[in-house]
């Protein structure tokens, strides 16, 4: 099945305590794309400024990335600086540069219109409705937020999780829009919002799936040393969701499960290094070593 | 196998978000011998005071639990009183009354020094030295600490460490024994001082085990109400080590992981209401309904 991404193309500043790294390429986009393009051929709209290296571009459409849904504004790239405290988990955004994301009207080519699954990154929740108007019949559609917009365009986001399949979100996000502390409550309040399902993304600590009657609990798995945790939430998304463009019925719940695995070993390779690094250097039998690590990892089932 | 624990029998007072509970029967003996008792015999060192219930001992007694070694000293019972915050990992101690505890002397009565598997709780690490130089020849040893031993008593602690096979602790205390804030790090450099294998617990997030070339994640079983965290911890190594009791081979990685689930049902369902009510009343179908539960929380493996 196809896979479209609507999301941002950036430039990251990065500090964790394993050290720093400017000018990373970033952004949902970049993040989630490269991961599902593992499994599967991704179209992307997005918009870069008159900075974006071309051959970042190109090496995407190398990877099977369609970019004819990207379109190139005035002025730089969307930009983005943070933080990271020796508690991964939390981090400190020191700069956000929209620059040419106040000119983002998501366009998609008439091609993308038919998509089967469609990821809606963390965008303004007006411009995610303008891109559910240019569907036709998705099978699933699967989108995020942030903070900001839970704070200021809460009716345009109640909106969207009307029309989308499944959320994905942190756990911090999920209690901020249930507002409720329990997760499990949380998930139950935005289960009757309109999504399926309810992905709960917690860091270091995993994922949480909630659909009706429900739950599956994946740990994330447990690193020595974790570079860099920026697009782990992206590239989870990107893995999940190109899993599940690959599986033969994306609403099975064994397929979600596997796919939910699929998306936890990539967001566990792409924090080994800063940005996108480990990503674009992956192999396939990367992602196999790493999987058949995760099933060790969690097993009493078999043993 | 024959199973001991040597811990405190006390008092606790205890705020929650959901309420307030005043004199609940606690102490990391009665959680752990409780929770054990479902699955093997159960034999308990522990100190009570004058005010504590004989009644209570009685309903120990009932289960299976050997109280030999329970003695009554002068004075009150051990006392502790405590809040929790919403987060629930989190809390703030209120008060703790030590009282008989400053009297306790474990002796363990010339029957149990025979016991295959033991479990020092939380108590000062010269008492669980003591423990130690009075058994034979124990199949497995495992011991629990806190943050005021590592601080005030670590050189007797790490005497301790030497001669325990299973060090339990939670992600904190991991941290502040090793040193290091990354917790696979931590628990290499813990296994490096002697014990075989240790199980980090983090509340909400679950259980982490380490042994040399292994790693273990359990998640917690994801809950609409925890009515109080209390002695959860102590739940889980008296669940874990009362079914490593139960299985042929202690030391097999098998029985290892299921014992860490059946520990991790039985820490599921004490949170449930107040102090030790809910594993008063567990019936065996309650343990295998939540078993089953579990097994498909987290089944990417046979699905």
């Amino acid at each position: 099945m196809s896979l479209l991404i609507v999301g941002t193309l950036a430039f990251d500043d990065i500090e964790t305590p394993a050290g720093r790294a400017e000018n990373e390429i970033g952004g949902s986009a970049a993040y989630a794309a490269v991961a599902a393009s593992f499994a599967t051929p991704v179209r992307v709209v997005a918009i870069v400024g008159e900075d974006f290296p071309s051959d970042t571009l190109a090496a995407l459409e190398q990877r099977g990335v369609d970019l004819t849904g990207v379109t190139r504004g005035k002025g730089p790239s969307f930009r983005w600086a943070g933080r990271y405290h020796e508690n991964l988990n939390l981090r400190d955004t020191l700069d956000t540069q929209l620059n040419v994301l106040t000119q983002f009207q998501p366009k998609l080519p008439d091609a993308y219109r038919d998509t089967d699954i469609v990821f809606l990154a963390n965008i303004d929740p007006e411009l995610q409705l303008s891109v559910l108007d240019q569907l036709r019949r998705p099978r699933l559609v699967a989108c995020d937020t942030m903070n900001f917009w839970l704070a200021n365009a809460r009716p345009a986001l109640l909106r969207v999780l009307e029309r989308v399949d499944v959320l994905i979100v942190n756990d911090e996000e999920a209690r901020e829009l249930a507002q409720v502390h329990n997760v499990v409550k949380a998930a139950s309040a935005i289960l009757r919002l309109g999504p399926k399902r309810v992905l709960v993304k917690r860091g270091e600590y995993g994922v949480l799936a909630f659909e009706p009657g429900s739950m599956f609990a994946m740990p994330a798995y447990p690193l020595e040393e974790v570079f860099d945790p920026t697009g782990a939430g992206d590239t989870f998304a990107g893995g999940f969701l190109g899993h599940l463009a690959s599986a033969g019925d994306a609403n099975a719940p064994a397929a979600l499960r596997r796919a939910i695995a699929h998306g936890s070993v990539l967001a566990s390779l792409v924090v080994e290094r800063f940005g996108l690094r480990r990503l674009w250097e992956l192999r396939p039998a990367d992602i196999e070593e790493r999987r058949q690590a995760f099933l060790r990892l969690t097993d009493f089932h078999t043993v």
